[in-house]
């Protein structure tokens, strides 16, 4: 096996070290999150780290960095206390990836890709139209992380939408079946087949 | 498309609202964490919310519950410091998916299901045998997460172990040729087939 230290990593080629580090955590989830400002101007931006953080109350959390690509979003989720979070499918993950692009905060993502915004309910954040999955989301809180200088953004489901087809009779969402996507790295796409479900465990 | 409401999702059977919930993050990182007690008593269990939280330093996050079956893990990394991430592999997914059974802290998983234990390099917790991705991780701080009394704890890669084959020339590491497991919901063991790398996206 190859074997790196910290020392070794630490020393790596920045674009090395960033493929590098950005895969060994395993596969990742594949979103798109959806805001908008104070003054009317929608974002849509690519998100490789939302992660489940508890189903009652129902929380969902990711890391973003104040000062990326990822700012408008973060800026946009504190002005407004509202965001999107939409499943990256098989149609539509280049243009999802093309909104890691460095775009001013006054264009829209929405104007620069071939995804379509979408409203309902009342929801002040834009929807990302045809995702077979959609929350509506309500942000709740924030950790600063100091080790280094990122921020974790927790967010409680308001409202959820599910492709009919993949909802199965005990609340389980085949993914797969929705040809959802997820993340190896910074930028590979990649479409998972179901093996098994498995059977909830007690000792033997 | 099915819609579900704060409301409707908070009064839903507890079975069924933990199979939602925990699918609509999208695909999660399958991984087993290893550890050991100061009295020598090892523990692996799987997790499915190991994320990357930066790559300067090189960080990752999990959340666990102290009150849970993850609770020896939790004791174990702030008795000792260290732990390791061992990725999930098509040939071990069903034995990995067991250590979610609740045994008491004097039962090692190693001795309950097929995994294997493996010491290198010093590392005091053990590692999964034949994972084609082994990490050792230093704990390096937690965050108590309020809005649901679970626990954001981080870690830096001390020493990284990568299958020669799937590690590609600019750091990349394939995770779909690895045969790594993704994890649908609470119980899916998918495997992803890659579909495309994506080249860095400048504004148009």
């Amino acid at each position: 096996m190859k074997h790196f230290s910290l020392k070794d990593i630490n020393a790596l080629e920045h674009l090395y070290k960033i493929n590098l580090i950005n895969s060994c955590s395993g596969f990742k989830s594949a979103n798109l999150i959806g805001t908008k400002s104070k003054s009317r101007i929608e974002n849509v931006a690519v998100f490789s780290s939302i992660t489940h953080v508890g189903s009652n109350p129902p929380i969902l959390g990711f890391f973003c960095r104040p000062t990326s690509v990822t700012r408008n979003t973060f800026d946009n989720i504190k002005e407004t206390g509202v965001y999107t979070i939409n499943h990256i499918h098989k149609n539509n993950f280049e243009e999802a990836h093309h909104t890691s692009a460095k775009y001013d905060a006054d264009v829209s993502e929405f104007d620069k890709t071939k995804l379509v915004s979408e409203y309902k309910n009342n929801c002040f954040a834009p929807f990302v139209k045809d995702s077979p999955l959609q929350m509506e989301m309500k942000y709740v809180g924030q950790y600063k992380i100091k080790e280094n200088n990122t921020i974790l953004i927790l967010g409680e489901i308001q409202e959820l939408y599910i492709n009919n087809k993949i909802l199965k009779i005990d609340g389980y969402i085949d993914l797969a079946e929705a040809e959802v996507a997820t993340i190896n790295g910074l930028d590979g796409y990649a479409f998972p087949k179901l093996k098994k479900r498995l059977d909830y465990q007690r000792p033997k």
